[in-house]
């Protein structure tokens, strides 16, 4: 069950790599219905909270007319950051399915274990590494390229300089 | 100087108070002006990121035309929650001051700590206590009269019982 959210989620993914955005999706599942998908669009918006999940949660919100997801599980490919970690606790989900750990930025296991503090309104459940593989894979075959066609640059900017 | 962007804010915060929302104001300052101003708009647009930090720092980022925020400071009436203090440092804001502290949620030093926990990309300066006492005034003021207004519903209810 929850590999097949995961796999939606991945789909979304790959929609942010065909806009050269950082490869990351996500759904929101209430009653065993996705009611909103949604990719990283950060770089396109130029706006920060246009990551996979925010961009999910105003979906759903739009969709349902309101703030309160209660009964509602967010699955995204990559461990959320604090802004969105944050977003989820907000908007009350019930529960937040990741894929791949973030050892540069996650806030439910990795940088800091945002629901571990004391003394919120709100706790979501979390499940982490839900096809952990496949979310990380898309993620490396993304920089890789990145890298590969910066070198190429370079490349063709000293061929430029030299010849 | 501080004190001046904060009463900006705590302007933000009253604007807030008039559309019965939680009063929080904010302001975002570039080389010594005010490039946007925003308040907490939660319940109207039924979006839990419309708080007043990032409503501001939407505002602050649709003007210079990119989320990089570099060079930045965000006044605010009251302590982040980690959703905003995770938009705060992903847009990469130089200085973060606030007024009131919110032992119920505050990310900076109330619940959670979160620019303290090592490995993040960017870390913003911070400063609490700026005016705290009527930022926390006016949060005080709001949560009172809202009692007041349901006692009285209440009684009004209970007359229309017994009527």
């Amino acid at each position: 069950m929850n590999e097949k959210y995961m796999k939606e989620a991945i789909k979304e993914a790959k929609k942010a790599y065909k806009k050269d955005e950082v490869p990351i999706g996500a759904v929101i599942v209430k009653d065993n219905k996705i009611i909103a998908r949604a990719h990283n669009l950060k770089e396109k918006k130029q706006m920060v909270t246009s990551h996979a999940e925010i961009e999910a949660i105003h979906k759903a919100a739009k969709k349902l007319g309101t703030w309160h997801l209660e009964g509602c599980d967010l699955y995204v490919t990559l461990e959320p950051c604090p802004m969105c970690a944050g977003a989820i606790q907000q908007s009350r989900m019930q529960h937040v399915y990741f894929g791949a750990y973030d050892p540069k930025g996650g806030a439910i296991e990795s940088i800091v274990r945002l629901y571990e503090a004391k003394g919120f309104n709100h706790y979501p459940y979390t499940t982490g590494g839900v096809l952990e593989e496949e979310c990380a894979q898309l993620l490396k075959d993304y920089f890789k390229e990145k890298r590969e066609k910066k070198k190429q640059e370079k490349l063709i900017a000293m061929e430029h300089y030299n010849g």
